[in-house]
């Protein structure tokens, strides 16, 4: 082994997940916590084969760590490049200099484009720790980010990422801000727009904190995991796909500022309309529709707020000569029936088989988004997408193109079928009430989605029905019978999943 | 040992400094991590041993934790009354209701009485996580706490922490707003003014980030732990006392917003003036005197500033009847000459016995201070006071008076002497145009300040003094010859500490 020079420790790896926040532990007794006179919670630069990362200090006082080492999380230990215990070189962190605007922010001034830039930069690079990441968003929404200020935010994180250029003249795309389960529409309005000859070239991400992302569910259908070259050879062939896109790299400050909005239960409309667009711009979209679930349990709890975030949107949107079309869309209850990455890819074979009595939510709801993109591209008048998307579903031609893009992505699979499953029937008789989205997805996730893409919740139930006593509301599905029991002790406690009159 | 029941794990202590945040390491493919669905950086709540104490959750993929195991930082540990691997329940924290108040200030609510209650008792109970306490900061920034608000906080952290009841009717006490060196006026002035038979239970603390607080300080002269019923009975006697108050327990939540403020560089008045005064109305005092130095490496930088502040304080301390005078005085340089426990014990010794050509700072701003709370006293006239301490000084009676409080404490003890000393000295000739506090208080805690009570530096010159090429501008002190080496690394490529035109 190499020896370790002046301020170097020897790299070991913890297996800590700390999602984008690197950690490192030292010994509070050992020289470099002398030397650098190090405090406890305190911020250290790491630097090794050329790269720097910045990291949160946890002091050790036990033998966990030796005085010659340096214990890293494994988001410090990847953005290092590490293979094993290499020398890594600590000091304290410089202070952070954007965060004098974060400051001047807080105290009234507006937030122009080169402090946003600067700010977004140090986030990308790891600077901010949560604690400054925290006052960031804070900042952001007090006072509350302007239609400026939040065109400033977008240009940097457009600018700090990975950014595409097509060959197309118009780019279409779509987006859904959250909070919906089984709001699986992303893969249906793909099949059917590029039936009428528009370019959708979509990048979808994994599941975060839900049951299922659109990648996670396509990935029971085909392979999602492709390169810029392979990816675009699809679309060239075809005029979509379904990619996994979290690994193309845009606007790479979202996900931090994300985490810490979750962490608060803080909904900042700049900050959401920010990472949204610069994403789309990124990914070269040149028209865009969004769906904007509202209800009491979707992310969007009211119209007033939705109208708010509706006008910024195309404020923001406007200064990129990007065209947004916004569409507020009913999020009292899950989309189709399946919760779950299998589940969900059935309800969307089946929309495409077109079965429209058991799926007309779904279906419809592809078709009034896929119709705003027609709409928005000149192939039917204003008010006729929905129609004319519909058609596509109904003659066959969207599931063609469906079945076209996943064998240019490598092939057609089946989902995965789960081996257990638990019917959960109703107490009493009466008519469906109501029914919350986050407990479903929480029941969803219990019983293993998406890690066990064959795992979720299956309703047998919608708003307005009338149940009798007895009758199944939803299925729990699951690999594993140890799941099945967990979501249960879950659905045991909480009555009020699917509410009866 | 006890079997674990459902959601248990066993308690391990991971030796782990977190200042006074609970953190917590779990395998991510543990029971407990799966059944309550817990996702990394979570907040989780622990109980054990009838204590509750909510956590930082890191997810652990490696075998540094077993999947039966629960590693706690030393704060969780000493909160849970831990001795062993005993058995703690873990379960998902639920959701903090209090960020209602703290999201509401953001979007422009007032802070009133109620919710600033519940916030402050949530972050005494530790279910603030540190991205939670960061929002909170940044709220009380932005819209900037108002003097009703300021009085709202005040009332809530003096109301969630101890307060005591002095049988004397008048309570005098100071405060100094920090940032200064060396600025050990606090014992000379409780010698002083107990002189004239006021009476001033001075409970100080430990350094926090600096080489020396006045707990420390006193600890080379005195017994500075004491229990309330002792530190009674000192006061009873003589007036006075010189007691470490940390453990006392007044306002809980200072010490957890002081080190976010710290973390993002951040001084909110209302938070300071909340800090300062709930302490002191918590501690009994009805008079108080506030030593503001301003200078540009001090807390305050300019008088603008230290003037709003003033203000304030005044505003919040008349709606507690609590009778308070700032006083802003020269923070461009360290006070006295020694900086670090023993060193500064040794200047107020050379000040009690009188040397006041050597160190008229330290004296002359002792008897300001002194002389303030004589004023308020009514002991004097407006203006006469600083000449009147400034007798008790020169007749020897403030030198007795300390040694009878030393006395009724346990003792009078000899500051320890370090046993390793290296001057710095002036690489050309010409006069000191400034000091920067912050490199001069590094240098001191790396040669060993204030763990080794005898670190620290002497200073050999003042601002304006002329020096000549070769002579002593500071000696470094330490007794360890490592920590010199420590110390001369940072000196040497540090050459702003001292500057000379």
């Amino acid at each position: 082994m190499k020896p370790l020079g002046l301020n170097e420790l020897r790299a070991r790896q913890l297996g800590l997940l700390t999602h984008d926040e690197a950690v490192a532990f030292i010994r509070s007794d050992s020289d470099v916590s002398k030397s650098e006179g190090l405090s406890p919670h305190g911020r250290i630069k790491l630097q090794c084969n050329g790269a720097t990362v910045y990291a949160s200090l946890y002091q050790v006082t036990s033998d966990l760590i030796d005085h010659n080492e340096i214990g890293l999380s494994e988001y410090a230990w990847t953005k290092l490049g590490l293979t094993g215990p290499q020398p890594v070189t600590v000091s304290s962190a410089p202070p952070l200099q954007s965060m004098t605007h974060v400051r001047a922010k807080m105290f009234g001034e507006a937030l122009s484009t080169e402090p946003a830039a600067e700010i977004v930069r140090d986030i990308v690079a790891g600077r901010f720790s949560d604690i400054q990441l925290s006052s960031f968003v804070a900042a952001c929404a007090s006072p509350v980010l302007t239609a400026a200020e939040t065109i400033a935010m977008t240009k940097a994180m457009v600018e700090t990422g990975k950014r595409l250029v097509w060959p197309a003249g118009k780019i279409y795309d779509k987006h859904c801000i959250g909070g919906l389960p089984g709001n699986r529409t992303t893969p249906i309005v793909v099949a059917i727009v590029t039936c009428f000859g528009l370019t959708m070239p979509k990048t979808s991400s994994r599941a975060i904190t839900s049951p299922a992302g659109t990648a996670d569910t396509m990935e029971t259908l085909t392979n999602v995991a492709m390169d810029m070259a392979a990816m675009r050879r699809v679309v060239e062939t075809t005029g979509g796909c379904f990619v996994w896109g979290d690994s193309v790299g845009f606007s790479p400050a979202d996900t931090s500022v994300i985490r810490i909005e979750r962490a608060l239960n803080l909904d900042v409309d700049g900050l959401l309309v920010a990472s949204v667009l610069s994403k789309k711009i990124a990914a070269g979209a040149t028209h865009v529709v969004i769906d904007m679930p509202v209800g009491p349990t979707a992310k969007m709890r009211n119209l007033a707020s939705a109208a708010h975030l509706s006008d910024l949107f195309r404020q923001v949107a406007g200064a990129f000569d990007l065209e947004v079309r916004t569409i507020i869309t009913d999020g009292r209850q899950p989309v189709g029936r399946g919760i779950g990455p299998a589940l969900e890819a059935e309800d969307i074979l089946s929309v495409l088989d077109t079965q429209p009595h058991e799926l007309s939510d779904l279906a419809e709801k592809s078709c009034v988004l896929a119709g705003a993109l027609l709409e928005m591209a000149g192939i039917c008048a204003e008010g006729a997408g929905a129609d004319l998307a519909g058609t596509a579903l109904r003659d066959g031609r969207a599931r063609r193109k469906f079945e076209e893009i996943c064998t240019a992505q490598g092939g057609f699979k089946t989902p995965p079928v789960a081996q257990f499953s638990r019917p959960i029937r109703a107490v009493r008789s009466g008519r469906v009430i109501s029914m919350n989205n986050r407990m479903i997805a929480r029941v969803a996730k219990l019983a293993g989605a998406p890690d066990d893409a064959s795992a979720g919740v299956r309703l047998a139930v919608r708003l307005g029905d009338r149940v009798k006593q007895g009758d199944t509301l939803f299925t729990l599905v699951s690999g594993t019978r140890g799941k099945i029991a967990y979501a249960m002790n879950y659905v045991a406690e909480s009555p009020f999943i699917v509410e009866i009159s």
